[in-house]
């Protein structure tokens, strides 16, 4: 064992995630060194300035700002810079030297990944990327590997930790939005700009990279449909609680099979779940992904999501995996998503719906709201009506069985045109 | 692809797992030949009687009671028969010369898994056991797989539907341990002798398997502690829910490190785990296995855990990864066991408990039940007193802080004997 060759591993970047895994690299290099059948050695770390990591438990001698270098050095590359031009380009360097790649960039993945396959194919070299979706949790591998005699047909994914965090401090403590965020931006659970957790970007990059993956196609984040959370009321978590729900930020991806045509929809917004169902148990910042697959049925892999530590763990997962590949031999993982299956539009999904609406409490506001629904081929599953706090108001929420958003926003436009209607509060989809 | 030679595939046993199987193959040969890079060729299935599976869907000059022929043709032996003797026999035949062997044999494994990895090692071939722990749900192979940069430190497994069926329709329902386990029965969910389910006994087998694949050291069923859910009363689960809790079976297998010294515990009994836990929220029949690892952190896994279509799916993809390394090399899986750390009696375990106790409502009780747990040096967290049914008694529910099991039980002998208490009605562990 001592004689075998070192496997050289690159580190692109020494942020949280990179320290991290320069750390656990050399604490545990022993039991490192037993799995893979050789030692892994540091060959570098690449850094923006080596000055300014000087201090780091990193050895000086080891931070260097010659990318090409080294790359060409080294067997494995680990990308843990984040960005995308850079990044993409480094990659593909290494790729074309036959190494293999280790990355936790979802954005890089979902913007480039498909162009990173084929060159990765190509050379016989390989991607990893269980960090990517959700840190830890082994999502990738088992919906590369685990499944292989089954097919998957729904993906349900909490996949944004802060707005997970925010939406439970909603629903358990019946906080605010507004403090909620302020408590999450406290907890170091948002940047200053929140926009791409609160506007469901982030989820939305890896809703894409889920139904890729899930589907074998290339679907994009531009694909995805996203709505963020900005729009959740205390109102709408209440409404959700007194009928047995809950509401989370979902990434829902979806293989529709019609007429022997197979589509996919992919799309992230607040959606309500049952209380019983198990996505609705994950709180706090964690993440959970549920899967629906033909033989093995439901299945959920639940774990943090994110964190300098969880994400360094899974990193190196794909680190021992890569460097084995490379001592043993052996097939590498089946990554191309080169099939480019139709995406539905947004109008064209077909779920259930929980509304909300104001009604003038006069004689014959009922059977007008229930023609309308009617009308648009909207059955109506529950219907509840209580006092408003405005005396001449009353409050109906209406649940519906499957309908499809075409219909629902028609309906909607109605309802909003009509006399007895005061405002359609709320339209929310729920899944599960 | 096409003159790619076929992997010859032995089925031993056809009841509903095997033929689930057989018809998988069957219908999926084409993808499966695929992701393989070879045609999977079903020799043929072991049978005790071919007349008394004339009527099924395999193909009748594929069935056999040839079990050495049979072995000696194949490249991969899937068991699926059940029973330890003949299997055992089996699997060493089919190792020996060489076959991999994929198996959802538990009792087998637990049994004689060393011995079977033993001559596995020997002879260069693999052995696959997905589908044993927890049917579809993919826990053996990240437990091999995923955790190799990390290390794990405590798994706590829902791993009996039946028994997760009955203490769910107790706790959510109200229903009494009888009507429960009656419709469970119904339900097919019971054997009609629901000993090896109610007991604790098939959830031991899987806790063996569990602490065996974390820990990398043996561990027997014997090495279980063991309690089954005969004791669980109405009572108890709503003490639990009353203080915020739901009683589950668990199957715990923990880590322990003292003084440089490694030992584990590994035991079955109900537990009281937060109603916010993620296993909290693991209903009907379903399993889970929650593991916290150092790096990674808590991560869970749910899904079916039995049924003949999520077990053949599991399986499939076994004998997907078996084919893959036959076809292109490789390295296999890890999984010997072959340390053999100390186990921990259960008299040492540390946990917390709910206590309940029934006093004579008279001055000094509580200040006497106070002095005796002190005196076993076990702190109180919570206490509740209220009215008994019976006017001259009280019922008091206790929460400790963690103590160990040889100080509770020291306790619970002082509070029995003691003259203010009536009865200690119930000890519960508190886990998670």
């Amino acid at each position: 064992m001592a004689e075998a060759r070192p496997i050289r591993v690159a580190l692109l970047g020494a942020g949280s995630v990179g320290s991290q895994v320069a750390r656990l690299m050399h604490e545990h290099a022993e039991e490192l060194a037993e799995r893979v059948g050789s030692p892994l050695e540091l060959a570098g770390v690449l850094v923006r300035d080596v000055n300014a990591k000087r201090d780091s438990d990193i050895p000086a001698e080891l931070l260097t700002t010659e990318a090409d270098a080294l790359i060409h050095s080294s067997d494995i590359v680990v990308e843990l810079m984040g960005g995308i031009e850079t990044a993409k380009e480094y990659l593909l360097t290494a790729l074309r030297t036959g190494a293999d790649v280790v990355t936790a960039n979802k954005a890089l993945l979902s913007e480039a990944g498909n162009e990173l396959f084929d060159v990765a194919e190509r050379v016989g070299a390989q991607l990893y990327f269980e960090a990517a979706v959700a840190a830890a949790i082994p999502i990738v591998r088992p919906l590369q590997e685990s499944f292989a005699g089954d097919r998957l047909q729904r993906v349900l994914g909490i996949v944004n930790g802060s707005t997970n965090f925010i939406l439970d401090q909603m629903d358990r403590f019946g906080t605010s939005l507004e403090s909620a965020m302020a408590e999450a931006r406290e907890l170091g659970f948002l940047e200053a700009d929140p926009t791409l957790d609160i506007e469901g970007y982030d989820a939305a990059q890896k809703a894409a990279l889920l139904a890729s993956l899930a589907f074998h196609t290339l679907v994009t984040p531009e694909d995805v449909y996203r709505e963020g959370i900005t729009g959740v009321t205390s109102e709408l978590i209440a409404d959700a609680k007194s009928n047995g729900y809950v509401v989370k930020l979902l990434a829902i991806a979806d293989r529709i099979e019609e007429d022997g045509q197979e589509r996919v929809s992919a799309r992230v917004h607040p959606a309500l779940i049952p209380a019983d169902h198990p996505l609705a148990a994950v709180h706090g910042g964690n993440n959970a992904v549920f899967v629906h697959a033909e033989f093995s049925g439901d299945l959920m892999f639940y774990g943090a999501g994110a964190g300098g530590v969880p994400t360094a763990a899974a990193v190196l997962g794909d680190l021992v995996t890569a460097a084995r590949r490379r001592v043993l031999g052996g097939p590498g993982l089946v990554s191309t998503w080169d099939q480019r299956l139709d995406i539905l539009n947004i109008a064209e999904i077909e779920t259930k719906y929980l509304v909300r609406i104001e009604v003038t409490d006069a004689p014959g506001v009922l059977a007008s709201i229930a023609r309308i629904l009617s009308d648009k081929g909207i059955s109506v599953a529950t219907l509840n009506q209580s006092a408003s706090a405005n005396p001449s108001r009353a409050t109906i929420i209406i649940g519906t069985h499957r309908a499809q958003e075409a219909s629902m926003r028609a309906a909607v436009t109605e309802l909003t045109n009509s006399d007895s209607v005061f405002e359609v509060t709320s339209v929310t989809r729920v899944e599960a």
